[in-house]
């Protein structure tokens, strides 16, 4: 078992913006000038002088939770409550901005082990709370807001403590985390074995091994190494009617698997307290690089194409026309990165290629990649455009901040579907935003998911805030859900449902599907204390 | 929508045996020496002279069903009822040829469509008659046998007339098939639009479509491949309680993927009635090698490398030192294949590999598949070896059947873990079944599935049969779950539940998993009519 000593750990982030605050920049005048947007700053209440609600718990509760974890690992103050409230969707950061703090948590505790989640867990069902795991806050689908209706509270289970690697097996190249351990955490503890997990959502620097679980996270190496589901092996699972420990072997055939029932649980089955998971060597080589692409379509082609023979490479991401013009215009802004003469093209598409490895697979799958592309119309532009990317890869969060400042709304959505339909999901989606958003909005679209079956599409929306942007992106993200289920596309694929997707899942699955989630969660958490709201329609 | 014309459709297979009774053969003398076990021939029944039990299903259901179906798909006579009497392990097969006809199923219904199916399921949960879904009938777990107590009858759902290519989408690489389609029949189908599905279990000549999906099925070409599960991008299913239909994008963020609940269910929450795969182009080029290692930890080894760097040929098989003898004394035998100088090797262990693909995607993967197993110490024994094998990759269950005539008991069982307990489960496993069947048991061993983190491991056992060959078998079955289980492995990598792993199962998932499974069943088939007994614990 391995600990991170605490200057290794990251920080938290402040209640309404993104990430490290030593990060933070100020809106640079060139993106701006690009938006085409002038607007009034928009107030900004100091972080410390909005009143948090005064929790509601029974005193009772409260002494019972410090006899059980002690009094330092139950904390009813203002700042961590407020830090624990909502995640990072923009209608979050919108309400938060605005002082609206009414979905803070009455408490936030911080059991240290398995055992402990539990006995919270036990003490939550008897006094009917609601408890809302705490992985790294960084939801953007309202999954840290639980109803409280018909419950005495909500009681925030802050992860922080269990942020140990509990184990490593070299030999079958898995290793078992805690959930509590922010991405470059883990990373970190697997590099003093030579290995890396090597899962990067852009949310990478504050998400949680844990949420990565309970939400099917994808990240940016998705192509060549899968998403996160596919790389867990095994979990635990503390739920109010005991333990589940599933994995018995990589795969099997003794009946469903039910790793992909608490995959994407969200919190609303259990409380996941060990994750298992392949490991590999850290890469030798990591090369990145530019290609040019006369259109999207032929973009998204070409990676069908590898796709399908099996060729992907780590990294495999493709801006469409609007999104590499913004890219290319200010490199130092929107996706970030730095300027560079380099691969800079006008009116086409910027795919990024990212090779990570042995120096020997590096070299072979360079080339067998390469060749497909330049087969179907890709033009290389060299290593510039790949590493500007890499340097911005987590930068957008932060430009998002920024553009909020001065009145400016900015999100982002994200859908999936097989190939065959990717173009007219795109213009759907596309469409409905722009209908719902006004003259003057901009929809950008890339595609960072592959699969021989299909890919995802992400879209970065930004438009004049008006006098009540959280209204109006209420309404633009309903019609753009809207239109993804009437493409008979997934409501997300790496965003998860939350509270924001929940009354669209039951287009997906059906009204069994929603039976059966329902009958999982009955048997698990009768009482109905797990994250209530989110997930089950 | 395709449909095979009924020429080319797979035939039966007779009650007692395996496969097309044109391809049985008397058994080879040579395997008789081999096995060292002289004994007098059993006694075989002729197929047509065992009784059935009368139905016990009331006139009025069959009427009923008559009226939904037409009456030509409502069966009554006792060829077919006897043909869907349990399915293939050895103490299936021992119990028909002792002919016990206990467990024939009161009538047997052949639906047309999915809305056919959900009538009779209907009608079904009216009557309160068990159903089992028959595709293929090749189970080897008891996945045929339901428990008729508290029902008025059991009646065999056969998906015979389901056998249709639905659709095929060529940009999306997909194909939606009908469940009832057998392995041939689904790539002859493909092969008409120059595509395939490339999944070979064993069994692939006459297991089904939907018994794949139902069973988690894993292929000779899972290393290149991947299991049929994760072949699988969409399911359609008739319950009792309605239509699930699932499968919005390849991959995606929506919550527990409800795929894998309905994959590996065995008929007991649903009958799968349309499967959407992922479909491939036909391979241009076919090739297969032998490779020598000195022993099998050494070849497996070579195997976990392959794995780990995300090399994996095709098809990678490793046979032990003893199957190894077995299959290269007499090629002709178990295993079956031609006889080859070329290639043979004594007291190593052979290990096949074979690339399919384009040329080009061949030649790549052989190189760098053949850079690893050289530097790992294999020594290659050109193509014979692996042509060998493919000419007789079908072939084992023929050989069965002729060693069960001599009263010889033979059957195979197979389990997975992780790299690092591999050899301590292989080992507690032949100790197993060795202890419990005694001296001159010959215990061969394979490795046919590999992950990046483990593999399975697929045991066959060949023994004399005694005086109770089905008493024997059950003692030293029991005696290997045990063994398994013990070793924290998965009671079952490919050949599913069914009630032969039934009451190991909750060892690999808990109490509280057997809880979810129960109420999943419950929310779908509150009746209990389908497959009852089969599975769920």
């Amino acid at each position: 078992m391995t600990e991170l000593p605490p200057d290794q750990r990251q920080p938290e982030m402040p209640p309404t913006r993104w990430g490290d605050p030593a990060h933070a920049a100020p809106l640079p005048d060139a993106v701006r000038d690009l938006v085409g947007l002038v607007f009034p700053l928009a107030e900004r209440p100091a972080e410390d002088g909005v009143a948090v609600p005064p929790s509601r718990l029974p005193v009772a509760v409260v002494d019972e939770l410090r006899g059980l974890l002690g009094s330092e690992h139950v904390r009813l103050d203002d700042t961590l409550r407020r830090q624990r409230t909502r995640g990072r969707s923009t209608p979050d950061l919108l309400r938060q901005r605005a002082g609206d703090l009414g979905d803070a948590p009455d408490l936030v505790v911080r059991p240290g082990s398995h055992e402990e989640v539990a006995a919270v867990l036990g003490l939550a069902e008897r006094h009917r709370v609601a408890v809302v795991p705490f992985g790294g806050g960084t939801s953007v689908t309202g999954g840290l807001v639980a109803r409280r209706a018909g419950l005495a509270g909500v009681l925030s289970l802050d992860l922080a403590r269990m942020r140990r690697l509990l184990a490593v097996d070299p030999v079958s190249a898995t290793a078992t985390l805690e959930p509590g351990l922010r991405g470059p955490e883990a990373e970190a503890l697997l590099a003093g074995h030579g290995l890396m997990l090597g899962h990067q959502p852009q949310s990478f620097e504050f998400a949680s091994i844990g949420g990565f679980a309970a939400t099917r996270s994808s990240g940016q190496s998705s192509a060549g190494r899968g998403r996160f589901d596919a790389m867990v092996v095994g979990l635990r699972v503390a739920t109010p009617r005991g333990e589940v420990r599933l994995g018995t072997a990589p795969a099997d055939a003794a009946g469903p698997d039910l790793r992909q029932l608490f995959l994407g649980s969200e919190g609303a089955f259990g409380v996941i307290t060990e994750v298992t998971v392949r490991v590999r060597p850290l890469p030798e080589v990591r090369r990145y690089e530019g290609w040019r692409w006369p259109s999207f379509a032929a973009g998204a082609d070409a990676m069908r194409l590898l796709a399908q023979a099996d060729l992907l490479p780590t990294v495999l991401r493709l801006s469409d026309e609007a999104e590499t013009a913004v890219n290319l215009a200010r490199p130092d802004a929107i996706g970030g990165g730095q300027d560079t003469a380099e691969g800079v093209v006008e009116g086409g598409c910027l795919m990024v290629v990212g090779h990570e490895g042995t120096a020997a697979a590096v070299d072979r799958q360079e080339a067998a990649v390469a060749e497909v592309l330049r087969g179907a119309g890709g033009t290389p532009l060299g290593p510039g455009p790949g590493e500007a990317w890499v340097q911005g890869r987590y930068a957008a969060p932060y430009l998002r901040d920024s553009l909020l400042d001065v009145g400016v709304l900015v999100e982002t959505l994200e859908t999936a579907t097989f190939w065959s339909g990717r173009e007219r999901l795109r213009a759907a989606v596309t469409e409905a935003l722009v209908d719902a958003l006004g003259e003057g909005t901009m929809v950008l679209c890339h595609v960072s998911h592959v699969y021989a079956t299909g890919c995802s599409l992400y879209f970065t929306v930004v438009a004049a805030g008006g006098d009540d942007p959280l209204e109006r992106w209420r309404r633009a993200k309903a019609a753009a859900n809207d239109a993804i289920v009437a493409c008979g596309a997934s409501i997300t694929h790496h965003h998860a449902v939350g509270t924001d997707h929940r009354d669209w899942l039951p287009a997906g699955i059906g009204p069994l599907g929603v039976d059966v989630l329902r009958a999982v969660k009955a048997t698990l958490d009768p009482a109905g204390i797990l994250n209530p709201g989110v997930l089950v329609p």
